[in-house]
Parts: C-alpha cells; sequence; structure tokens
C-alpha cells in the first residue's frame, strides 16, 4: 500500500486521525516498520491526500497529525461496463479499476457469465468496498469507484444505459470487427468490456443499437483482468 | 485456452497428432466437451495455427487430423526488461506476457527484488515454459517467448545491456519523471519496468547511461501486472 486511506471515522479532528484498522496497523507497523516521528502518506476516503506525522503507537492504534493538502489523481473521464467476472478474478478486479482510476464501473450479466457468478460474497457491498480501497492504496487515490450490478442484460441495455452513455463517445471490444480502438482520447467514454469469450452477436447488436461502436485491439485474446489496463492504457 | 498448443513430440505425422498431456486432454474433454467428428482450434509450438479434427478420444489421448496453415500473430518489436517479480506473481506475469506477444522477456535483480524471489521454483526452465504456454495458449499464439535471468544488475546492465538496446529505442518506467511515455510507436523498442517500489535512483542511472529515457504514464502507482499490459496497450 503506497497511501494509507483514512475513513472519515479515523478522523478525530481536522488534523488528527487514530487508525484502528487492523490490516493498517499491520501494515504501517511491519512494511513501514513506522515509530513515532515518522512520516507516511495518507488520505482521506473521497477527499485529499496529505502527509501524516505519527504522534501515538500502540497494540490497537495508530495516532496521526494529518495535513491533507493535496488533491486527489484526475479521475479516468470513463464509464467502464465489463462483463460479471467469475468470481476468482473479481477481486484482482476491483482492485485494478481503482488503481487505474475509474469511478463508474457497471458489472453486468451476459451470455456467458454462469449464473453461479452472481451468488459471491465477493459482490456484498462491503467485499467490494474492501477491494476498491486496496486499489486506491495502491494508486494512491482517494475517490472510491461506484460500483452498480446489473442482473439483466437486455433491461441494463436498453432502459439504464442510454442514460449513461449520454454526452459521451461509446466503444465495446469485440475481437470480430475491423475498426481499430481510439488512442490518446480527450472525450469522455463509455467503454463495455464482455466476459470471458466476449459478448455474442445479440449483444453487439443490443448495445450497436446503444450507439456503442464495436473496435478490436488486434488479434490476441486477452483475460479480461489483461484486456481492462491494455485498454486503459491505450485510451487515457 | 483459445488455441491447443502442440508439441513437436504430438505430432504422428505433418498432418496427424495425438494428443496426450492430461491437462490439455481434460479441457478438450470437460470444457470444449468434444467428441468425433469436431474442430478444434491448433497450433504447433514455435510453427502455423489452424485446425484440428478429433478423428479419436480415449481415457487416455486424442487423436487428431490437423491442417497448420495460418501463420501466427506477429510478434511485438520488443525486448522487456522486468524487475523479477514476487513469486506469487510470477506465473501471472509469464503467461500475461506471453499473451500479448513478448518474445524477449529479461527478469533481473535490482534493489528492491528480494534475494528470496530467486529460490522459487516458478522459476525452473520447466515450470516458465508451462506458464508461457497457458499465456499463448489464451492469446491464440504459438511462439515461446525466450525468458532470461539476469541474478545481478550491474554486470547485466553494463556488459549485456547494450547488445540488447542496441537498433532500439529504449524506455524506462520511472514515476519520478516529467516525460510522458509515447503511444502506439513503429519502432523497434527495449522496455525496463522495475519492481515493485521501482527502480532505486542509482539503477535509473545506470539505465541512462545505457540510453534509456525515463518516461512515466501518470501519477498512479500500479502493480507490475498492471503496469505491463498498460504500458504496452499504449506502446503498440
Amino acid at each position: 500500500m503506497n497511501l494509507i486511506l483514512l475513513s472519515p471515522n479515523d478522523l478525530l479532528t481536522d488534523n488528527r486521525a487514530c487508525i484502528k484498522n487492523p490490516r493498517q496497523l499491520a501494515h504501517i507497523k511491519q512494511v513501514h516498520g513506522a515509530t513515532v516521528g515518522d512520516q507516511l502518506k495518507v488520505g482521506l476516503i473521497n477527499g485529499n491526500l496529505g502527509i501524516g506525522l505519527v504522534t501515538e503507537l500502540n497494540d490497537t492504534a495508530i495516532y496521526l497529525d494529518v495535513d491533507l493538502h493535496q488533491a486527489p489523481p484526475r479521475a479516468l473521464p470513463l464509464t467502464l461496463v465489463l462483463g460479471l467476472p467469475r468470481p476468482k478474478m473479481m477481486r484482482r478486479i476491483l482492485q485494478t479499476v481503482a488503481t487505474l482510476g475509474v469511478k463508474q464501473l457497471h458489472l453486468i450479466n451476459s451470455y456467458r457469465v454462469e449464473k453461479s457468478y452472481w451468488q459471491t460474497p465477493f459482490l456484498e457491498a462491503e467485499n467490494i468496498r474492501e477491494q476498491l480501497i486496496l486499489g486506491l492504496e495502491q494508486g494512491c487515490d482517494t475517490h472510491l469507484p461506484e460500483v452498480h450490478l446489473h442482473k439483466r442484460f437486455k433491461p441494463f441495455v436498453e432502459d439504464e444505459l442510454p442514460a449513461i452513455v449520454a454526452d459521451t463517445r461509446a466503444l465495446v471490444a469485440h475481437p470480430y470487427t475491423e475498426t481499430a480502438c481510439p488512442c490518446q482520447i480527450e472525450y469522455s467514454l463509455t467503454l463495455a468490456v464482455g466476459p470471458e469469450g466476449g459478448f455474442i452477436p445479440y449483444e453487439i447488436d443490443l448495445l450497436e443499437k446503444c450507439n456503442f461502436e464495436a473496435v478490436q485491439v488486434g488479434e490476441r485474446i486477452m483475460r479480461v483482468e489483461t484486456a481492462v489496463p491494455y485498454l486503459l492504457g491505450r485510451l487515457f
């Protein structure tokens, strides 16, 4: 963790914090090897970045004088729509998305998403939040992404997606098209990425009716957790 | 696995193959649910892609008539130099590198690489090869990357790296520089990416003496397994 992310509950006053989260305590002590007088890079969830000076450290808490003066990095002008990944990959993808600066993530059903994936405890709000915080701590950002779950493809695409894509360019990653994915764009984007195996033609058709353009990044078929950073590196 | 990669030993004749690898057998039977008469996408390690027609299938072997007529995707014009990742991440990174079309990978020591990482069984030639094959099967490519191990940073950079970077542009990903990483390049590249925590200034200096330019991709600090696809998506 390159940043210690404080929750509003950790703030005693505007410039005084007390960390009690066991994961963060263990990390600060064991990895940073912090002692009284050390400075740590801290941030407030959905707030600023800054510096925390360790003033007291015991078995159950670390007290910091904090100065939160620096704005977090700019969010990507992106809404990411992702076929629900298999549970094994969920944590990694949530972390990656948070690290890379995505702030709007829609996890959606698709023909090739196994129904059982929707049952995973990784989709409980608390577990999602935990992975997003880990991703933000890696990427040195404070703004929690919003994650939305959509268990039915067609109603989502027909009833909700038009409002989401309004005023953005909308792209869907699809190996079976000639159009190359653009790069280094400057505008707001909605990007859809299918599950392992991709969207089926019927789903691509529905997305195209919703103003999505199908684009490809070459012949190689990537796992979703590789495709997401690959596409974002190219696009932004 | 989007491709079944045959080893030369699997070929009985130029157009007849017998697969006995238990992992591949299980996958073909359980995931593809293949039966006699089915066509599978196959490739020959370091050879062509094509189609395999299942002619016989039993508990220990699958026989195929194969037609290997299609060239594999173009290799990236890239040599990747990577600080040795922690063992937990080694398999994923080897797979990713193979999926993305990297053909030359140098895993190197660095100040922030823990010495114990060099002891992992994942670095044994057979285990590296296994992960590379999984990555090629994902990416539908046949050409095995070459992986080189360098346990000492300075001798590698001073004695071996100059010949590697000759006739290429050389970049090192480094958060602490103003220069932005280029995108969509057309030339041959050597790209160095540090371990978690990055290269130390002394190492950056040595790389710069070897004609590397330090480039950054923004404020966010990524894990190596995220940074590699992110950089390659941007560069190629």
